[in-house]
């Protein structure tokens, strides 16, 4: 049994245009006009798909197949929404191959024992409300549904009124569920399967991940009158700790990675020295120790940089998630339908923070990786040949054949 | 003869009101509503006086009081508009002191052999509209009247159709015209005054001034499965160039400031690589020839920090303002209406652009400073005494009246 490449694909296309930039790309923030319409053409398609959907506090969809059996559904989710300028594989493909899934059992007239349940998790990616997982993270309690309602935008906007405006602030509670498993088709993000030649990694776990953001305030003054010897540039510090953050993933080597994503500058005019400027440190690495050894050098960095340009600030390591080992079960579930996909196909470690990680606190969890072209995500050139998208829809679909059994 | 301390300190009280931020500072942005109302304020006072008001097709405002004989007028002018969060004494002083002079004239009865005319440039600080002094470029005939209607602030809005929204797209030609002096009194920007404790600057030209923008294209992608060595982060090399170009300042010393301003980062977002960031370069020094040898380094940080990342760029060097001198009979004039004044006072260079420098390619003109406190402008400290102020307004009145002469 297969899934229909041509299925798929033509639902790839459709849902690629909600959104869709000039150049091919994929602009669609949560909770925007474009996510809304993403969310309505889904909940359509699920609807003609025959499943039962509910929306719950958090925005959360839920479209239940039912099982031959009163047991936990087997869960496949990802997210609609994109990151600005973004791409039309993040998340998207994700839940459009478990909708595919879902039509391909139905198309095989399949009865499973569990049932099978379609999720798709709001404000996956953080660029609009943060933190990022915002939705599978209150789901999982780890988060409060009330901190969670209060997480404005840079406009100042809550994502609660958002969720009310765009009509998807739902009824069900947002705490935790039980499942058989919780299955994530996503796109590496990384180069590493292409570099190999395969179409499917088997996932393992998710890297440990640390946020911190830190406020630089210097003293804002006329660009030109104002001697060299007189400055307190918060932008040269914060120039210093740009390259600090670099450096440290330099020394400490290895698989850490490290990035200042966001850098604002205030009052930003040529002719002002910068008297404030706000930035992010984002530190991954497969393993906790690592991330414990460089947030005291992150610290020594910020504390020198603004000591040398005499500026004040304030460092919080705000949010932080140890390495994420999926199910072993589950993994060798996503390994035995790899092989029989007939895909090439190796274990990998996710780079990246997905709902799977949250899920991966409430039960049993494991995900699906198909290639990144250049090992590029988050960006319009983002793409996936559909070859692999194929191996990867088809491991899937035969993992959740597995695990939710033939009634 | 004298200024009136208490009638020129209501003014300034009255007109700062208009765009106060909540900690005493303005943000009266050129073109905004509370750029109208700052206008709308001057132009009631100046009518008040029984100036005749007139308004040209740049917004520039002049009001003049009539002079015995048919001669060009002594000039006396600044601006209105303020940076974001800047102070109240930076444009507003000057046009205040100039209105204090012909006040001062009419209550002491004076009657001058030459017109004495106060004049209010257009968006002198480039805050919104770049380059800044735009209306006194276009008034020389340094500024194509149709390349200054066509600047675009940060949200698109062109200056002539945010000129005519607030009612100041005026019929009169922008055009040279001709005047006896052009004097402008302003804050000094820097610390020199305060420090040897003198009221009054006897402004004896303005430095040498270039802008540079420079924009980093880099490869946006996602910042946790991104691998450090595959890499091209726009805002790294940013970083670079920053520090790059505060260590010309450093190495060539003297009197040069360089000073990155703004820097804006796409897309801007915690968890991906940043692929574009553009920044402005602002450099000054009191000779051209400085100039001349820090924009080749500039232009080597430049290169060298993209090569090391391997980013492409683009760099521009848009705007070069050579060292104004000014006329040497102004200045004497000035010069002697400080002595006569009683206040401290000495030569000084200005760091900052001014609507001056422009007037200086028309005709004899020349600056009195006053101190800021601490060196401070382009903030909501910033600060001038009141009898500084009340020095400098004397010094701008007897010069003016010097430089009209008595019928």
């Amino acid at each position: 049994m297969k899934i229909d490449r041509r299925r798929l694909e033509q639902s790839i296309e459709e849902l690629g245009r909600i959104g869709e930039t000039p150049r091919g790309g994929l602009t669609r923030l949560a909770l925007t006009d474009e996510d809304r319409r993403g969310r309505d053409w889904m909940v359509a398609r699920m609807k003609d798909a025959g499943l039962r959907v509910s929306v719950d506090q958090m925005g959360n969809i839920f479209g239940e197949r039912a099982g031959a059996e009163p047991l936990p559904p087997v869960m496949m989710g990802s997210h609609v929404d994109s990151v600005p300028t973004g791409g039309k594989y993040d998340g998207q493909l994700g839940v459009l191959c478990a909708l595919e899934t879902i039509r391909a059992l139905s198309a095989h007239g399949v009865r499973t024992r569990h049932p099978v349940t379609l999720a798709i998790f709001t404000n996956e990616e953080g660029a609009r409300f943060q933190p990022a997982m915002i939705a599978s993270g209150v789901l999982a309690g780890k988060i409060a549904l009330e901190d969670a309602y209060n997480a404005r935008d840079r406009d100042g906007l809550r994502l609660a009124d958002e969720l009310e405006r765009i009509g998807y602030l739902g009824p069900e509670p947002c705490v935790p569920r039980a499942f058989r498993a919780y299955l994530e088709l996503h796109i590496e993000q990384g180069p590493r399967l292409e570099e190999e030649g395969l179409s499917v990694g088997v996932v393992e776990g998710i890297v440990a991940i640390s946020w911190s953001r830190l406020t630089l305030h210097g003293v804002q003054d006329h660009a030109g009158p104002t001697p060299m010897r007189s400055r307190h540039d918060a932008l040269v510090a914060a120039a210093e700790v740009v390259t600090g953050v670099r450096r440290i993933a330099t020394e400490l080597g290895g698989d850490l990675v490290t990035t200042v994503g966001s850098l604002v500058v205030s009052p930003n005019i040529v002719n002002a020295i910068p008297g404030r400027v706000a930035l992010s440190i984002d530190m991954r690495d497969p393993q906790d120790a690592t991330l414990d050894r460089a947030l005291p050098l992150l610290d020594r960095v910020v504390q020198e940089a603004c000591e040398r340009e005499g500026v004040r600030y304030e460092l919080e390591h705000y949010w932080r998630v140890p390495r994420t080992p999926f199910d072993a079960g589950v993994v060798a579930a996503v390994e035995r339908a790899a092989k029989a996909s007939g895909a090439g196909w190796r274990r990998i470690l996710s780079g990246a923070g997905h709902d799977a990680q949250y899920m991966a606190a409430l039960g049993p969890a494991g995900m699906v990786f198909v290639p990144s072209r250049g090992g590029r995500s988050h960006c319009e050139e983002e793409f996936t040949p559909m070859d692999d998208i194929e191996h990867g829809a088809n491991t899937l679909f035969l993992a959740a054949l597995d695990l939710a059994g033939r009634a």
